[in-house]
């Protein structure tokens, strides 16, 4: 099979041997898989693959076709279109995933919205939810909201009936966030502290934030850490922090264990895929890109100012 | 009534009029009120008492006998022996308190343990429980463990079946600190490092220590920042944090809501009450001061390297 490969720093598309789905595991014929900072972070040699994913094939995230089913693989049959979050491998024509980490393609998604699908929206999801147990009625700040994970936490915030407030740096995203949802709020990052107070704040630039994040937290606010893109280094002041009774979570999926990722394939099915199924979320992709161009898609990637996704497909 | 009076920065004792308990309230010939930072911080004029308690009458807690029930309080009868943590004047010789903030004092706990139990005992549980959910079989690491937070939540910690490990500054109290329970692992605060990784970290101590506690928590750790004596502007490391997919909470109780404080109350009843009745909990009091000397205590209060309470007692 063809695949993405992290060469010298860079990407190319290589030959490798075809995957084989073992106890469990189910092998997929890739027809979409997103890009993600993460996998930027790894060619450039800060973020290695967690064990027992290819060490030298991108991709955090794929759909494509059941193509074989390993022994005691029982919940896809081959030709059942599947999504999944993987530990990497996924920017490649095939790639093996246990059946437990995978979740159903509703039939209303297109192939390159769903390999742009699970990544961003497990995060997110997991961020707001079922760490920051964002509530009806909350107000949330998504920080970053151009993005994949931003658009999808915007969406989410407003389905659930939060009230929800995006900052965007680039001015030319603006309109594309607004259009999202029912009722957005869209703001420079440097009016953030004015807009609040915020029960959930969904960080994903990183540390520049942290002040105005406290200091704008509502009492028994909880802050979501996802994203460092600005810094990592923090100053947090702990006194605004007790007085809020508020927290700090930080979070990344990748290295998350089988049973933990399986989770939360389990809370999408039951949260998540049912709106995208009623319409009612989307994944916004700015660019699907041929995977014989990877590196073209990683220019298009790195080079931000972006709304949504980019996508590999395959022919 | 005579009352610990704050005057000009220090504290003295002043005639007050008797308070007297309205709806829901009960009040309280107070036999025992410990004292705790916060009255330090509000003589000092840092830490203003919140709105509808007295503003110059300090203390955060106060155990004694019903003294007369305000119309429709129906929890207690006079001549019973209660105890609370209030939102100011607890350094007196009568408090009234709202009935759902006040608990019964188990009949095995003498009035100066009472008198210093509420507010370490409930922050302790609502930290390492209700905010951290700490677990048997979890490691606890409680930094400034000589305090009266500290000796409350190691031996908290210890009934709960967690492993405890205990960092005290001062070398004489460490023994005094082993000897809280059965299997406490007492440690140089330098050496906190070397002896993760924690599940949960109880920080009484503040900023100084958040490096060290984010580079030894464990995988879904949690710290739980309650003091800052030492510092509050940390600096966090935003990637060790998603790294170990972990959370940092602030907390006081002394701004909380009646509601907050009366759950707060329920949980002490519920899983904190019952250990002392069964004789497995004690308040060590390292000085009982009349009320009389209320300023001695408070001198005594401020010197530091204190094992346990200072608790004012009457009459």
């Amino acid at each position: 099979m063809r695949a993405a490969t992290i060469v010298d720093r860079r990407v190319e598309v290589r030959e490798h041997p075809d995957p084989q789905p073992s106890h469990g595991q189910i092998r997929v014929r890739v027809r979409a898989a997103g890009l993600n900072a993460a996998d930027l972070m790894q060619v450039e040699g800060h973020y290695p693959a967690p064990p027992g994913w290819p060490p030298d094939i991108p991709g955090m995230e794929l759909a494509g076709e059941v193509d074989a089913v390993g022994p005691a693989a029982t919940r896809f049959a081959v030709g059942d279109r599947i999504m999944a979050v993987v530990g990497g491998g996924g920017q490649a024509e095939l790639a093996v995933v246990h059946e437990r980490e995978a979740m159903p393609v509703p039939d209303q998604v297109p192939w390159e919205e769903a390999g742009g699908l699970p990544e961003v929206f497990t995060t997110a999801h997991d961020a707001l939810f079922t760490q920051a147990a964002l509530s009806p009625g909350e107000h949330l700040l998504v920080n970053g909201a151009a993005g994949g994970v931003g658009t999808a936490a915007v969406q989410l915030g407003v389905t659930a009936g939060a009230r929800v407030t995006a900052s965007v740096r680039s001015v030319e995203r603006r309109l594309e966030v607004a259009a999202l949802g029912g009722d957005i709020q869209v703001i420079d990052p440097g009016d953030a502290g004015a807009h609040g107070p915020y029960n959930v704040v969904l960080e994903l630039v990183g540390a520049p934030n942290l002040p105005t994040d406290l200091a704008a937290l509502a009492t028994g606010g909880r802050i979501s850490v996802i994203g460092t893109g600005g810094g990592s280094r923090a100053e947090v002041n702990l006194g605004l922090l007790m007085r809020a009774r508020g927290r700090i979570h930080g979070s990344t999926l990748r290295a998350r264990p089988l049973e933990a990722k399986a989770a939360a394939a389990r809370a999408m099915e039951a949260h998540v895929l049912p709106l995208f199924a009623a319409g009612r979320l989307r994944v916004p992709v700015c660019a699907a890109v041929p995977l014989d161009d990877a590196a073209a898609a990683y220019e298009r990637f790195a080079a931000g100012s972006k709304f949504g996704k980019v996508v590999l497909v395959a022919g």
